[in-house]
């Protein structure tokens, strides 16, 4: 709650961002209603409906008014800690909100509508060429967006898009994290890839009724401690979780494949996702950072968490395992812990990042940031990225890319204009990775309570030292008081080793 | 479309009004939402989002720009029809929107809501006394914003309310079509009741699957014509029809009855209302009063048309009886058309309006209007509304209330404030009944038609003589053009003697 002391102004600002708040979560809910009932005559007019909250949203975001309270505020350079983060926060926002000349927003949606389509045909042919000079104006167009967010010192224009999605974060300090990073997972999925021990795979063809594998699912978030009072699972053809409100967070997930393991994970990351919104304190912050995630590095952290540390864990699955077996009978019939528990692990090098398993993961983004900071310095020409592609691919896993739909062509980010998107997926990786092992210390017998399904304290944890903070901590500093020390690569590698060495016997 | 010559200020004030009603879609969706697929949790903000559009819209509907603009455009005298149409209703709807004080608007909002929970308790207890200072209230407010509308010319306060849901509608008129209606139902009902002659009820009971009445449903709105690529079937706890937008219009039913006859006509009379805002030309007239529903006693014509003169029917029986034994198997077995068209035109006089059959509806409306006009006039105190409400049932109905719960507390409209609404669920009784005259006479092989499951010849009809105008004409000018004289209580008469008669032996 707020200091009683808090000044008028400090209300106003409040208000007036509460107000956009739900005026941005009625825009939510229009993009939730599209992707999941929506009928598919009524989308012309869907664009009206999110274009005009959009623009009010933004009015109320931008409003000059906003600018004079926040310099109120801060001139009273209020002690209490709540104002104090909420103010800090504020004025990012409004900064990034009102940096941007109308024109260049307007010139960039237009572009990048023009580029997704463009991308579209030429992923589906797989021919660069047609999709080049659209990437061209986007990436010039991007440039531009971090010339006005403005280059931080001794920075490059690298990291004014980065911060858009993680807060504070360089990438110079996300060099120092991934280089070893990268060494030592290349080295790591070169021996995967040699050896002669393999898990037994076809548990990851197995195709299960949809209904049996929802009600297993919901079971699954029941057991997470997702509020389905407060939430949904719904069905879409991509998955996404939306906290869109108060008491209103929905995931989605998708059936339509060969195997019950990737729609069960799909599920567990949207909820690893869903369990940070329904943690924020959204019922007494609503519309104020205190109430908002910190970044989107420290999202996908609880997102992975929940899908690989617990999802891909042996003592969830000793007791997910009968569970399983009941919803999908006859289908697991006869499938025993190490069968399961291989399944869930299997390593090896493919080209589709979306596809990839938990290690190979991090290469595919690796190199993704790599490039997409040679693209906005300039230091890699357009037409040269697929070349750089193939090769960087060729070094980090080992195969060679067949062509450009599987290769620089397979993802849609850069045609939005999304650069600074991708490191933080990988972030999302190690932030779970050392907080992972903080928890274990914190709750020795996280594994035994795993085994009997009971993952209270976990959740419990996550509430308190997460959740419950929203923005007042940026990522790094979250991860220092947490943790100990900064973010490192050392507690992934580690996890991954320890977890894929026996299985595969390298 | 627009004639070229239209001036800027036309265009303007459309685009003012395709804005609000734009907004008010998003209205619509979140409403829509509320009722089908919202987290309980979620409902607190739910009210915020509602009220934020509200004010918005609001806002949109009373600027002043639009007087400015409407005096403008007024002044050039306008010989298109079209734009001579859409500023003779705007007009309506800018006198409306901005005819109350915001005071009285703010009042009528809490003690209508207060009202509710006092009229649910009431009616729970069966206690007047709980009810009646909160209706007084609102019968108070009613008669003011009665009075800030302006009584017509000869005309009487009701008529400022009934005004609201069916325009240029007096209780005159009314009166002079209600009166012969009530006595000659009434002798009708009277008759069927003393009847030993009655169809086959046991059809009634049988409950069927829900998944299996859902797929029946969907049978019957695809051989209406209604358009599932641009709207939906969903389940709610009150069915509704919500026309929320261009390529938008979603329908509920439900199935949690005892019969499978009741969610059939349910959904028969929201498709009815589903296929009037799908036939409302919304493509090019969006936000105008082109593009939308004449009054409220015009958009239950379209309901009661689909649900009693087709899905009562013979010939849709003919037609249905297979389909629907198919999909309920083996529910239906052995069953001929007759017992069906019996059961599903059983009269019997009951206490609840919602409950109603046919014939005895419309008494029950008829009481409702009698009585709400002489509460709104003052000749009837409200302490007295049971006693007169009892005594006027048993004239109308003949039987003897036994208490104010199944009485006059059994419908919560009035603690809305809306007096002048209940009427018009006749009237659209009373138009169906006479547009089916004419429709008859305009396609002579009707009945072989709907014995076919064709019935694309009666949506093209209705979609060409009533729905493409929107606005242009009002209910009782489109009346006179499409049937030749004004609105009878004859029609509908007819039609139930001539169903009736035979079935009941009277």
């Amino acid at each position: 709650m707020t200091a009683p002391a808090a000044p008028p102004a400090y209300d106003e600002l409040r208000k007036l961002h509460r107000d956009a708040a739900t005026l941005n979560s009625v825009g939510s809910l229009l993009g939730w209603d599209q992707e999941t009932y929506m009928p598919p005559a009524a989308s012309a007019h869907r664009a009206d409906q999110q274009g005009l909250i959009a623009t009010l949203t933004h009015e109320r975001k931008t409003t000059p008014r906003i600018g004079e309270l926040l310099a109120t505020c801060e001139a009273a350079k209020p002690s209490d800690p709540d104002i104090a983060a909420n103010l800090r926060e504020m004025r990012r926002d409004y900064h990034l909100a009102t940096k941007l000349p109308g024109e260049l927003v307007a010139e960039l949606a237009k572009t990048t509508s023009l580029a997704q389509d463009a991308w579209k045909e030429a992923r589906q042919k797989s021919d660069f060429a047609l999709f080049a000079p659209w990437l061209e104006k986007v990436m010039a167009l991007t440039r531009r967006k971090a010339e006005c967010y403005g280059v931080p010192p001794d920075g490059e224009l690298y990291d004014a898009l980065l911060d858009e999605y993680e807060p504070g974060m360089t990438a110079r300090e996300i060099d120092a994290i991934f280089i070893p990073l990268r060494t030592r997972l290349s080295a790591l999925v070169a021996r995967i890839a040699k050896s002669t021990k393999k898990p037994n795979a076809r548990l990851l063809d197995l195709k299960a009724p949809q209904t049996a594998q929802h009600a297993f699912g919901l079971d699954i978030l029941a057991a997470m401690g997702f509020d389905l009072n407060a939430g949904r699972l719904d069905t879409t053809a991509h998955p996404f979780c939306s906290g869109m409100a108060p008491g209103d967070t929905r995931l989605t997930t998708r059936y339509n494949t060969d195997s019950f393991l990737e729609p069960l994970y799909g599920t567990m990351h949207e909820a690893g996702h869903g369990l940070y919104e329904q943690g924020l304190p959204k019922e007494s912050h609503w519309g104020e950072p205190l109430a908002e995630a910190v970044s989107l590095g420290l999202h996908e952290s609880q997102s992975r968490m929940w899908e690989n540390f617990v999802g891909r864990s042996r003592p969830f699955w000793a007791w997910a395992l009968p569970k399983a077996a009941k919803h999908l009978s006859p289908l697991l019939d006869g499938v025993d812990l190490d069968e399961i528990y291989g399944a869930a692990n299997t390593v090896e090098p493919s080209f589709i990042r979306v596809e990839a398993d938990e290690a190979t993961y991090n290469l595919h983004i690796m190199l993704r940031f790599q490039l997409e900071r040679e693209l906005i310095s300039g230091r890699l020409a357009i037409n040269d990225l697929p070349a750089a592609w193939n090769k960087t691919f060729k070094d980090y896993l080992g195969l060679d890319v067949p062509d450009d739909r599987r290769g620089c062509l397979q993802d849609v980010h850069w045609a939005f204009g999304l650069v600074g998107y991708f490191p933080t997926y990988t972030l999302g990786n190690l932030f779970a990775a050392q907080f992972w092992e903080k928890i274990n210390a914190d709750i020795p017998d996280l594994d035994d309570r795993m085994t009997r399904g009971d993952f209270a304290p976990l959740k419990a944890w996550l509430n308190t030292h997460i959740h419950a903070h929203g923005r007042r901590y940026r990522a790094a500093e979250l991860c220092q008081r947490i943790t100990g020390r900064p973010l490192s690569a050392d507690p992934l590698v580690n996890h991954l080793n320890t977890k894929l060495a026996p299985l595969y016997g390298v």
